[in-house]
């Protein structure tokens, strides 16, 4: 018997929930599970009901998770064979920013019978998309009303967030945030259904919630502002003590135990973000070095000890990644949903039949085509927001533009273009961030995409000029919650004391990894400065073009649905 | 026996030659025959010598030509069984400018086995595209000189004509220059076969040879200046007798009426050009009613009484298209070479199987599903530069954009987007025309595309918000050029006095036509003053993002032939 220890993560995505066992002593991904959730994005008719969703609605049922607690954590337990006796923690992450209304013992309105029919009871999912009028009142407001917190966002925040949601819930259906006794963040929340204990976090608090650890929330005055309705929010339904990350919420109860096979009073940690646990499980717990989470779209994780006003990033808050430290957040909202788009849209059939030749997929034959092409070969530039910027412009109505084709452009040109773009789309975050006095001296890729595509890879690190590391770890979120586990459990119970120690002892980088090439950053700086030139005349409002495109295109598909 | 009477009319193509018979009373197109080039265009190594070509060259063989007589106009005559006593006439139209150097007696220096393996004693067909330096040392030596014909020609005269194709056999192989006794358009060369008698066309001597017939050539200081042994080019190997469209070449020679099966004497008239002879097939023989031939690319014509410079056309020729009016020309470089690009490159393969599903051709099902869009309902605008512009900028190094893409573009929204592109196009040559007092009120359109895209023409009328009628000639060129055969022969002989006779008796438009629509007009105002900032941003040197882009390109590529 070796005396090893053990941690779980739970990583909770949009569609289905991981389980994570890993080894504290070694880093191992001992066994994984995913539980999907039966009820999925909820994005057309409630449950049971039948209840008709409006556009842009995005829910969950809170059950669901539930449901992960209870299927995939005894199935990581049955396959791994460990002992429920050495596992010392539990770590979780979530979606953010995702919210449901509870009673004062936690349970959802959702559950109850009286509010099962009312959408304002669900789960309001982070891709919720339909408080935008109130989170434009909100920046109006702030604005207007002289109140600074938003420089800490990038001077925007978003309808995903943590106010203009509960606002939807004031302005459409106030019996229900009548009948709210809490209204919290999902991840908080099932914390809460595993200790007993409700906890609020920091990182959603932090980056969600307006609440930073100097100021606190903004004041009941603001709130007032926004609605008289809305005075005593925080005291009334949220909490005003924050706990940090790593710190033990509590240990699991009996009815938690029974559910997940753990023993009860296994220490469960304080929940945490799903980006934002990837960066130690990336092995990074010190400034400069940039996490970059690659899958559907990109998330820039990068500290600093210093507090920086840095434009067009998400936002920063102190302790938010790693204590002791300012922890930024930055991101693109398309990248491999652009390849996706690409893949789907644009690529022909001669090449679909190629592949099945070849035996690769559409993705594999692209790449290896594309990876043919010299830089700057294909003259080509694309500006990469099929899906608006977040950062540095951080605006939805931005829309792709590519230019440079000629007769004979191939597929894996305009491939390629897509890929640079969103390299020259991180670069400008990267060189945001360096000229604010945050720098960037290395990357460490996670996510889905650095395994997949290596050409992806070198190109960023062409484009970036800087060296790209790839994290270790397979399951980057659930890891990452596993490490806040074993630091929840604490070196008494064989876990660490906090979560650089954590780190140290559990994550690792791959050993293969990206050098730029010195003949390729030359012609990249020289198409970098093309894509900057057209990033700010499409970007900074010397052509609204995109916006009036747009525009027009919702007043004509407004126009042809009242005629239909 | 209702003693009508026939003309054929011979079109010399790109890659084929085609002979109409076609009935001088009545206008019927009676039989049609094409007699494909055997060595079509010769852009890799020259027939028998095998001797290689450097890149943009692109020559022909004028055997071809004479075979397009011995086969396609006997194969016209057998279909029809008319008797060749009825045949009054022959017209030829040619592409231009495509030249070739002959002895004295017109036989052409690639027949003769000491020049047969020197490339320069070859055709040059119009797109020869290897006299760029000889092009651009003549526009800066007529500009720096003060020589203002350039004005007639938009500014700046192409590597496609008559002088740069001359300059470059000087430069680069003297002795066929030495050798040439003559130097013509093959559409001259091939009337001079049929009637033994040289004549050089008013059209490709106004629009491609610097010839005006107020001013007549540049004077030889000017050709002097552009190579000391050029200074006696036109009265050593040209001609200053111009002849007028319509005229009497002469009468077909013994011989010629062996190679055709048509009777000695029969009337031939003066060459002409593709472009120019579907005007008034497409019965137009007035001011204000602008032809465009359209297929891979576009050619406008119009005309008026007055002479006017209007920048970026390709130029303008008293009686260049109808003898007493000053005929302009314009272009755009890629119509159907676009969509055809899309097809080839763009469309996935879910569209290929579900055209096959529905037995239509993809551009049929593109077209389908493009239909079912609203104007502006894409959301994108696109500049149609896909090979570069030729009106109203002038300028093949400019390169396609497109704008406004999200991940819910689809393929046909797209495709329309380039439609759409190519007749803003269209719209700002019109635009520029009207502005510089050559109005436009009515577009008729011929060529391939009328007849097989109905959604482009009602896009071509909602964005110029023009009405559009269609020619009813099926072979535009030959029909025009019957009609000219017609001419030459004279009211005498059973054909008309003038090609304005001509046209009202055989020319004819289509039924159907195509009506502005005032909603899609007011959408597409909107979308055309969008593509006008777009236009100008990038084709006016606001950012001239494509050069740099194409200079890049083409820097890179050396760079990896070296290394290779």
């Amino acid at each position: 018997m070796n005396n090893h220890k053990y941690a779980v993560g739970v990583d909770f995505g949009t569609e289905s929930g991981r389980a994570l066992l890993v080894n504290v002593n070694t880093g191992e991904e001992v066994a994984t599970a995913v539980h999907p959730y039966a009820n999925g994005v909820i994005d057309e008719r409630l449950p049971d009901s039948g209840v008709r969703l409006e556009p842009d609605w995005a829910l969950q049922d809170p059950n669901d998770y539930l449901e992960v607690f209870k299927q995939a954590i005894p199935a990581v337990l049955r396959e791994a064979g460990v002992d429920p006796a050495d596992v010392i923690g539990i770590g979780i992450d979530f979606t953010a920013c995702t919210i449901l209304p509870t009673k004062a013992d936690g349970t959802p309105l959702c559950f109850l019978p009286e509010f099962r029919s009312k959408p304002h009871a669900w789960v309001k999912l982070w891709k919720h998309h339909a408080a935008q009028p109130e989170a434009n009142k909100l920046n109006e407001i702030a604005r207007r009303l002289g109140y600074d917190f938003l420089d800490r966002y990038g001077g925007k925040i978003s309808s995903e967030w943590f106010v203009p949601k509960v606002m939807q819930i004031v302005d459409e259906d106030p019996a229900i945030y009548a009948a709210a006794d809490r209204i919290l963040e999902a991840a908080d929340w099932v914390v809460w259904q595993l200790t007993g204990q409700e906890t609020r976090n920091l990182t959603t608090a932090g980056y969600k919630g307006l609440w930073s650890k100097r100021t606190g929330f903004p004041p009941s005055d603001f709130f007032k502002a926004l609605d008289p309705r809305l005075e005593n929010l925080v005291d009334d339904k949220m909490s005003r003590q924050i706990f940090e990350l790593g710190q033990r919420a509590g240990g699991l109860t009996e009815q938690a135990a029974a559910w997940t096979g753990l023993r009860p009073g296994t220490a469960v940690a304080v929940a945490n973000v799903d980006a934002h646990v990837a960066v130690p499980a990336a092995t990074v717990v010190e400034p400069a070095r940039m996490v970059i989470i690659m899958g559907t779209s990109n998330c820039h994780m990068i500290m600093s000890e210093n507090e920086r006003v840095v434009p067009g990033m998400c936002g920063y808050v102190q302790d938010g990644i790693i204590p002791g430290m300012v922890g930024y957040e930055a991101g693109q909202s398309c990248v491999g949903d652009h390849f996706a788009w690409f893949v789907e849209n644009c690529v022909p059939g001669a090449y679909d039949r190629e592949a099945a030749a070849r035996g690769v997929s559409i993705h594999e034959l692209l790449e290896s085509k594309a990876a043919q092409l010299a830089p700057g070969a294909s003259g080509l530039v694309a500006l990469d927001w099929w899906n608006g910027n977040r950062s540095v412009l951080v605006d939805v109505d931005l829309t792709g533009m590519i230019v440079g084709m000629t007769l004979a452009t191939k597929p894996e040109e305009l491939y390629r273009a897509l890929i640079e773009a969103t390299a020259y789309g991180t670069r400008m975050i990267i060189e945001t961030f360096d000229a604010h006095d945050v720098p960037v001296d290395e990357i460490v890729a996670t996510g889905g995409l650095p395994d997949r595509n290596k050409l992806l890879m070198q190109i960023y690190a062409d484009v970036t000029g800087r060296p790209i590391r790839v994290s270790g770890a397979k399951q980057g979120g659930a890891f990452g919650s596993a490490m806040h586990g074993a630091v929840a459990a604490g070196t008494a119970a064989g876990g660490y004391d906090n979560i650089v120690d954590a780190a140290r002892a559990m994550a690792r980088l791959r050993e293969d990894h990206y050098t730029p090439n010195p003949a390729a950053v030359a012609v990249y700086n020289q198409l970098y400065a093309e894509y900057v030139k057209l990033h700010d005349y499409f970007g900074r409002g010397e052509n609204d073009v995109m916006k009036r495109l747009k525009a027009l295109k919702a007043s004509v598909l407004l126009q042809g649905d009242s005629h239909a």
